[in-house]
């Protein structure tokens, strides 16, 4: 089977900059790292040995493989740009279907890492599944082998799905960690101890995700239907704005979830 | 410094329940477990060996110490009926402020396990913090030494901070739990395997609650203002009405956060 020896990056940002890292890492050559911002590229392209580049034009690419890192509004306008010759081009995104790159290449599909990245953090991809889709069973199984470089969790996915999956992901991951967030600034507002809500988060995770129909174990006073309590913590919380009304909008949906509406906060 | 030999508890829900398995394991005499439906005020007291009550003026207390674990808003309505002889009396929730009790006896506080508990499920509470306070520092003394029985995390908390920390409790534990149990709901409407989210939910635990300012590592289409694909995901939710409500109440709420109030879905 070929192998993927080069790769160029169309994209500096936290997905690009993890997964450079990850092959370069692999002892796999990058070529180009291309950002609209030539500081961004030339700051990863630094860390991986590459050319940073900032005018798509320029870009003739030679390697054998094309990761897309963009946000998904702007793969056209910057891939139009670009001379891919039919290099294997793959893109990064949940949400969009792979059959969109087919008028760039031949050979086309995803690199989907589930993961949440930021710049500053290099995630260790072992654990992180790698879902790979391409247009051809064998460029599927260049992709599966290349992903196993750095994950030992890797799985074929089509379009449909890794958008289900995708959706399922923001929910997990972005909504989450914006109500923690939010609930530790909270305490901190309140010099309250952000250990004391460890044991509680623990507790939560299990019972929530790795317990079968989890639901039916939900507790508090929106479950209870206290509105009661619930009304008095939001006229406690008038002075902490930002949680007062994410706290108002969940106890509302589970309210409905478990009382069929019969409160309106 | 005097000790608590026997316990009564009034009430015999899921905080009732682990604690009084709690106090029992430990070997203190479980004297009455009060509940206005016998037969669970009879589950319990079977399984630590108690008398079961479920008419309260029949209680004429004996024991060293009263535990009250009842709906809030239900608490005045049966300690009234109740001859507490000046026990001391300490209620279990976040929200009632203890000296509330004062006028059903000389010695009264606060035992308030910072965990969610169900029925079906023994906690081990050796790393759940338990928070006391008493209207004497004799009381408050003992209640820590029992307290230290099953818990190595043993804390005194008045009645107004731990109103804010019950507050932050509903945040992570409540609303956490509803937000998994409906995505991990998605996913099996959408036959895509949980495990799938494991490594995602692990990263954003530690991203959202154990890195310092958290909030500004938040990721995801409403942190970028990317209202296209939030609008293409609610779309693509017509058929999950529940997770279709939450995705679009939390992402407004975190729009408005990191867009002043431009976007409106």
């Amino acid at each position: 089977m070929a192998e993927i020896k080069t790769v160029s990056f169309i994209g500096s940002g936290n997905v690009a900059t993890n997964l450079a890292k990850s092959f370069y890492r692999k002892g796999i050559k990058i070529d180009i790292i291309y950002s609209n911002t030539i500081e961004n590229a030339q700051l990863l392209a630094n860390k991986v040995g590459a050319k940073a580049v900032n005018n798509p034009t320029e870009i003739d690419i030679v390697s054998d493989l094309v990761v897309v890192a963009l946000k998904d509004q702007i793969v056209d306008a910057v891939l139009s740009q670009i001379k891919i010759n039919n290099a294997l081009l793959v893109h990064t995104s949940g949400s969009i279907n792979s059959i969109s790159l087919a008028k760039y290449s031949n050979r086309y599909g995803c690199f989907y890492p589930f993961q949440t990245f930021r710049k500053e953090f290099q995630v260790d991809l072992y654990e992180v599944y790698l879902f790979v889709e391409a247009n051809s069973s064998k460029d599927t199984e260049l992709l599966k082998k290349t992903a196993r470089l750095f994950s030992n969790k890797v799985v074929e996915m089509n379009s449909k799905e890794r958008k289900s999956l995708h959706i399922a992901g923001v929910g997990l991951n972005n909504f989450t960690h914006y109500l923690l967030s939010i609930t530790k600034q909270y305490c901190k507002e309140n010099n309250l101890k952000t250990e004391y809500l460890t044991s509680l988060l623990t507790q939560t995770v299990n019972n929530s995700f790795y317990v079968e129909e989890a639901l039916s174990l939900q507790t508090g006073p929106a479950r209870r239907g206290d509105v009661k309590i619930i009304e008095n913590h939001i006229s406690t919380l008038e002075s902490y704005p930002k949680y007062q009304k994410i706290y108002k909008a969940i106890s509302q949906l589970i309210l409905d979830e478990f009382h069929e509406d019969k409160f309106q906060l």
